[in-house]
């Protein structure tokens, strides 16, 4: 099999029912109000008002949007940023994607003058993926707070240094 | 000298030059970027469309404005609540001012079904009083994360945890 075409670009007006395809599938990960939060990210982003601190990278497989990553700089820090989402639909994982997508969003920050890359995520078993995939892409565990998201659901904090070594 | 009269109640909608007055006082801890993101937060509260997350409590003293916290619960967390600021203006300190303000904050997200009630921080010098005061009220330091703000100035956090002992 040829190695599928993978395509990262900015949103698009006309992202929203795919992003929100992407999300729903991805519903071991995200409860419906995490989803719905995503989607309102993506309506403040795509409003034409105010300019938002949220910036957004599309990931296509041969012409079909199959993931999204959502990234801004923290508020009052300088060059911190946090990588609010990475997701990827189920059927298009182990192609790469998830780690171009880091790729792009790390080089992204890093031209804005990065320390950190920061992406907080939940202790639960269906995170455990993206513990690894966090670890496999050089982040470490840098913080937990137990019973954050509720009673036996820690925050994890991972992190990547983008300014060192 | 009797004892200052503390009272303390909701944010009204003239308070904003009293509530900017106290956050300029506390130049120290705040800088300009934080004042004005303080009163942001202070306009969203006041605006008469959409609610808001923040909720605040003003100290008065003998009827003059002098403090403030403002809090609200962390989005997709259940149970889990920041305080994202609690300011006392210079000439008022060592009344038991921000210790009232803290008690207020944490009956109010108690009484929302708090676990957490948690405050990040700055590491530099001009929060030590802060650090005292939050270790003073039963926080903990629970994280810190090197040069988030800035080289050498750590993010910690502080956390209450109210649903044990």
């Amino acid at each position: 099999m040829a190695d599928p075409e993978i395509t990262l670009r900015g949103l698009q007006p006309d992202d929203r029912p795919a992003l929100a395809r992407v999300l729903e599938s991805c519903g071991d990960a995200f409860r419906p109000e995490e989803v719905a939060l995503g989607l309102e990210l993506v309506d403040e982003s795509l409003d034409p008002g105010p300019a938002t601190d949220y910036a957004w990278t599309i990931a296509e497989v041969d012409g079909r949007v199959v993931g999204l990553a959502c990234f801004g700089p923290v508020p009052l820090a300088e060059g911190t940023f946090d990588l609010y989402w990475i997701a990827v639909e189920p059927g298009s994982r182990n192609l790469g994607v998830a780690g171009r997508l880091d790729d792009a969003v790390t080089e992204a920050v890093r031209r804005r003058g990065a320390r950190w890359l920061l992406a907080e995520t939940s202790s639960t078993p269906p995170y455990a993926p993206a513990h690894a995939f966090y670890t496999r892409r050089g982040y470490s565990l840098l913080e937990r707070i137990a019973d954050f998201y509720r009673t036996g659901d820690d925050r994890l904090t991972f992190g990547k240094r983008l300014d060192q070594g």
